[in-house]
Order: C-alpha cells, then structure tokens, then sequence
C-alpha cells in the first residue's frame, strides 16, 4: 500500500505551553500533553491510533481479497503503560470486532496473521519491545457475536 | 507527564473503503491508505506525528525547566520506508527548529538527550528497530540560524 523507500514527512509547530499542531494540506491534528487535552491528542495517544490503524486496515484489506464481506469494523486498542520513565506501552490489547453476512473464522484469523507477521509497518517497529494481546470478535446475521483469542 | 501504570484507550470505527476514524470525546481524527488520503492522514503518517510530538513535548518542557525562553519551536520529521514488507521506517530523520533570546546550545542539546535518552516513550519503543539521525537549530535575536549535528 506504498512504493518501496517513500519518504514521509511531517511538521509540528508549536502553539502555546506544550501544544503542537500538524497541518499537511489541510489534514490537521492537535497535540497536546495529558494535562491539558482539550481538543488536542496526546502523542501516547496518537501512537495507538497509528497502530490500530495500521493493522485494521491491513485486515480490512485481507478481508476485500478473500472476498468477505465487513459491514462493521470496530478496532480498539488500549496500552499499559510502564511506572517508569521512559514510560511506554508494557502491554498493548488490540481487539477487532468484526460483523457481517457468513464471516468466515479460518479467513479473519489468517487477515489478522498476516497483518500481525508481515504486513503491519506499525507492528514491526515495536516487535520486541511491547507484548501483545490479541482478541477478536466475529458477529454474522442472525448469530450471536463470538469472542476469539489470537494465537 | 502521566501517572505510573495509566491504562490509555482508543477505538477506531470503519467509515467506508479502508478509511477509519477515531472520537475521543469530540477529538478527532481520520485515517486512511496513501491511495485514499484526502482530509485523512495514513497511519505511518500519525506515527510520525506521535513520534514527533513525544520528543517536541519533552524538549519544551526541559527548555522551560532550564528557564530557556523559547519562542518558536518547529519540529520537522521525515522517515524512509523499507522497500520489502513490513514497509516500516529503516530511518528517520529528526529536527529541532528552535528560536528565542540568548537559547544556549548546551541546554537545547541537553534537553534532546534527555528526551531521546530518558523521557521519549514512542522513541524508546522503536530504540531497537529504527535509526534516528538527529539534528537541531538555532536561532536567536540578532544571530543567524545556526545548525547542529546531535550526538
């Protein structure tokens, strides 16, 4: 989903006290410290929607190629983080929650797989220094939602 | 900047195609492929904004500590992707835009190492895995720019 040795690149100015802002042709996003959110993401914040977004868009697009049809797709993610500085992520949970007609079990294990050993850019940066936690949830028409762990 | 042990949470919701969006209290933001960008950003593109705002948060803040006077701060960002998958950054390249009155070197120089060696959750999580080629510059009332190579 890019060619091989892009170059992105971002720039952050300074607003006031911690703020930051980032604006890439009109995209805009605000960061800000954990004690003065307001309207503003944290950067520990913004790391983890990275990574959600990262990885659900690798399943979604596994998922198109196996021919299943999402109608819904909730990612949620959530990190502990450690009690000492540099205070990262220890643990991350990621859950997909997936719903649509005749989802297949076997075809949203093998689209997180893939996602988790080889395609997820985000994942690959953090592989030996964050523990994760995989769960999923499958909900198909006219079947309750069923709750699965990953590997 | 955050209590010991904090649990940090987000979802992501599917909006159509392989675009996303996050709503944390009424922050928001959206994502999406290189292919579909438009007001979206793509999530390597908010990992380097996280990335970015991390060690941009922590320097400003030891600038302050130090009673540094900074006025204008631009953080600039940019990372190569690898050409196999994961396409994640093999480098990333780091800059520091500081300006103020009388800003000394060794503070700013300082409040960096701090950041990169201490303080910068994302940056430690991708210690292992990524590259970082940082420089910073400067300038103050009455003096050129001057740029800086760190470490």
């Amino acid at each position: 989903m890019s060619n091989p040795g892009d170059r992105i690149s971002v720039k952050l100015h300074r607003t006031s006290g911690l703020g930051f802002d980032v604006d890439v042709k009109g995209r805009r996003v605000e960061l800000n410290s954990a004690q003065e959110m307001g309207r503003a993401f944290t950067p520990m914040e913004l790391f983890l929607v990275a990574m959600a977004g990262c990885t659900a868009m690798d399943v979604q697009w596994i998922m198109d190629r196996q021919r299943q049809k999402v109608e819904k797709f909730e990612m949620s993610v959530s990190g502990i983080r450690r009690g000492e500085d540099p205070k990262y992520y220890e643990s991350i949970d990621l859950n997909y929650a997936l719903a649509g007609l005749n989802l297949r079990k076997d075809a949203v294990e093998r689209a997180i797989r893939l996602s988790q050993e080889k395609y997820c850019s985000v994942r690959a940066m953090i592989k030996d220094s964050v523990k994760l936690n995989i769960t999923y949830s499958i909900a198909s028409e006219g079947q309750p939602e069923t709750e699965y762990r990953y590997g």
